[in-house]
């Protein structure tokens, strides 16, 4: 089967990077991807979007190539002068990156949904997939931590994600919806694959939007995931510490285990080879490959097997 | 008598220029200017106050001083980025300039007054003058064009001042009130001084605050007003069409007669000699100098002319 419509659920910098394979390896309007949106928060009376940002720059080919995130060539005047003001700068605003803050900001207060907004950003960028956020509503991560309950950018960005996890939470996710286009796309899906982002947070908030777990285990997709950890250890970010935290194994396998009952294949690193038959044992296939991604040739080589593997497979 | 305690009265670039000229001549903290704040309006979500920000630049020493506003060396990463978007950028907010417009923005939702949120941010630019907006309520400056009503940056930025210009109205102003630190300011004035700004979009909503005029006709201050035109013509901006398309006369006198009432002292240039008498018969004191303010040095002599006279005359 060609697989024709694909739908990829993912965070930030490092399921950004599948994304961005996928978007290459594929027809234009073909991917779908659906974004976390447990990050944002409200800064200075600005809306961000952390996760749907970072997809958004790298599938229109403006990411900072140095950070993943932000945009590539930002300057910092603006976030300088705040400084000059008083305000503690510890998220850095780029200049360029700040006007989409504005722009979602003022569409929202006049009354437009996070969905219909990113889908005029993302047009405006040119990019020919659907970027739509896990749902329209407020949710909120906290970080329990032994410093307190900590909200999730004071907890990844101001503290520097050192704090010991205890606990997290998605705040408000039991009153959100999966938005009509997440839906659609989902149902059409030949399909769904979980980018290698961090599970708890980043594909952790998506999967807790009531009804998403179902419309995902109902679908007639192939559904794959690929592991955001190699040989143990997570390649940005905190998902080490918050698997630990929370009582996972902090290994692929670790991962696997949470998206148990969801997923067909699970995708690993040839580092972590040796647990495929463990893995194999938890009920799905696994393929087994180079899945770190370098390069935006590494990125597309990485979906094109994907893909390969679901039109093989499916 | 020593003049201790200035208010000035100023617009945007022509007015900051003398309220920077006396900043300079005079000792610390000394010096209250109040600013125009019916030029105020909403952009992309920001509470943009043009007026008090040049005056603000101005003071703090970083006004772009090819243009008179913004601030110098900055950029335009964010309108660009906003233009991407899709945004009419007939604004251009520059990326230094922009975080004044967030903190602003910012701090009025949280509830600060218009002149909290002012002393905030000319505190932080080390300011040691108080720089007071005319009132704390939205008063928006209209004009009447043969093109219909126009706000007035739309007026003045977006359509270059070329309308023909056959009524302005202040809308708003009947609620505004006169802030408290204003009216403290105005009860120890020793001078107050009309900047050389336009007479009637920039002092004249100043002076339609209710209770204002009487605030300023009751104090025991020496009131002079600088004549924006010299020979007939405004240095910037539209004042010439304004005094024409509402009946003034286009000079010096035209502007002197708007005053009447309110000054003892009207400063003209010398290229405007020739209608001291005519002045005088209005019923005030002249003083004939050079008043067109090229330098930082021009704008120093030019305020400390003024408060000689000040102190010689009182």
């Amino acid at each position: 089967m060609e697989a024709r419509n694909i739908v990829a659920l993912a965070g930030g910098v490092g399921g950004a990077k599948l994304a961005h394979g996928l978007y290459r390896a594929l027809p234009p309007n073909t991917l779908t991807v659906i974004g976390n949106t447990a990050d944002d928060f409200q800064l200075w009376g600005l809306h961000i979007s952390p996760d749907l940002d970072t997809v958004m720059y790298t599938l229109a080919g403006i990411a900072n190539p140095e950070t993943g995130w932000g945009v590539a060539g930002d300057t910092w005047k603006m976030i300088e002068q705040l400084g000059r003001y008083g305000y503690d700068t510890w998220f850095r605003l780029g200049d360029l990156d700040v006007a989409t803050h504005i722009a979602r900001t003022e569409l929202l207060r006049a009354g437009r949904t996070l969905t219909d907004v990113t889908q005029g950003l993302t047009h405006a960028l040119g990019i020919k997939a659907a970027l739509l956020p896990m749902c329209d509503e407020p949710v909120m991560t906290m970080v329990d931590t032994p410093a307190g309950q900590l909200q999730f950018q004071d907890y990844f960005v101001r503290r520097r994600h050192q704090d010991q996890v205890d606990a997290t939470s998605f705040c408000g996710v039991e009153q959100a919806t999966v938005p009509a286009q997440v839906g659609q796309a989902m149902s059409k899906a030949d399909a769904i694959i979980f980018c290698p982002s961090n599970p708890i947070v980043s594909i952790g908030p998506i999967l807790a939007v009531p009804r998403m777990r179902p419309l995902i285990a109902d679908s007639r997709a192939t559904k794959i995931a690929v592991s955001p950890l190699v040989g143990g250890k997570a390649l940005k970010g905190p998902a080490e510490q918050m698997l630990r935290g929370l009582g996972h194994d902090v290994s692929a396998r670790g991962v696997a285990v949470l998206y148990r009952d969801l997923i067909d294949v699970f995708v690993i690193d040839h580092a972590d080879a040796e647990q495929q038959a463990e893995i194999e044992a938890l009920g799905m296939r696994v393929l087994v490959t180079d899945t770190v991604m370098h390069t935006d040739d590494d990125r597309e080589r990485l979906a094109r097997e994907v893909l390969e593997y679901v039109k093989r497979e499916a």
